[in-house]
């Protein structure tokens, strides 16, 4: 059976491929009425609504996936938070990360999580959302070349190696994500 | 167990808890953290995550319960939809009644269907929604004293009685809240 995945992000997939393993995780970009809806929620939950319904729209007959991710550090009051991927001017990665290490910069506290809400869509308009977290902390320079965002920064608890230095699969067994798509695998009452 | 129900609307929580009989609900108004959120959402999914992500923030112990409903006609593009309850200038049941008649008169298609988008969150953040709908057409003016909103005017497929006509039982057993509540009922893997 398919999946929809309301995603074009390489890593998503991937790590999404991987949980679900027994499903054929399809990218929403393969939907030509696909359009990429303005997140503009206030909750890491209402963003993957916003993309879960956009992709159901676009495949109504599929289930459809979405997730929305980010990073949460204390210290900073909750930022970036929703705003992870668009935290600098520029957006992108290196430049979020240059900017997460200067606001951090003197602050003894550096604890920090990663949140994944997670949610599934089916035909019937039932829908089934998971939360999923990954608590650490972050360190002063990048390490690391797998995973993306601010992986290279990012030092699980009990880990000594950033989310970036992992393998895919010791990634997945702890990642935010991969906490949020196993919960969503162990729903009943759907035909997933 | 108890569920907290993000709504003050008595009739909302009659029906909570004609459907939910095996739990108490119990009025979010009763927690005193509670601030009703901007329903600004696009969707009914949306605005029903949104007020149950505001109840849940108020009693985060709690299994809470919110939807949003509203009425959509297609001869009018799918008004008042999610703006059903804010229809009218004044907002009152009297004077959105009266703009839908207006916006009615003179059109010979007249069906519409109720929608209700439900949301359970429990105290781990896993979320499971549902959607209902009734189906029927809209009348040229009131009739019946039960029920609120557009329900005096609204005649369900199959019915020679509007929804305000109905005994409380017959409203449930087919209205758009009712079928939405008893899908979130069947919904397996959590502790309701």
């Amino acid at each position: 059976m398919k999946i929809v995945f309301a995603s074009t992000n390489r890593g998503k997939l991937r790590e999404a491929a991987e949980i679900f393993k027994d499903f054929e995780i399809v990218p929403i970009n393969t939907f030509s009425a696909w359009k990429s809806p303005d997140e503009n929620g206030s909750t890491f939950l209402q963003n993957a609504v916003i993309k879960a319904e956009a992709a159901a729209k676009s495949a109504p007959d599929s289930i459809v996936l979405a997730d929305d991710s980010g990073l949460v550090i204390p210290a900073l009051d909750g930022a970036p938070g929703i705003f992870s991927a668009r935290f600098s001017k520029e957006g992108t990665d290196a430049a979020n990360r240059e900017k997460l290490l200067a606001e951090l910069s003197g602050k003894s506290d550096r604890s920090a999580y990663f949140v994944c809400a997670a949610v599934l869509i089916f035909p019937d308009k039932t829908v089934f959302a998971a939360e999923g977290r990954c608590y650490g902390r972050i360190i002063e320079s990048c390490r690391g070349d797998n995973g993306f965002g601010y992986d290279p920064l990012f030092v699980p608890e009990g880990y000594g190696r950033t989310l970036a230095e992992l393998s895919e699969d010791e990634k997945n067994s702890i990642s935010h994500r991969g906490r949020a798509f196993r919960k969503l695998l162990t729903f009943k009452g759907s035909s997933i």
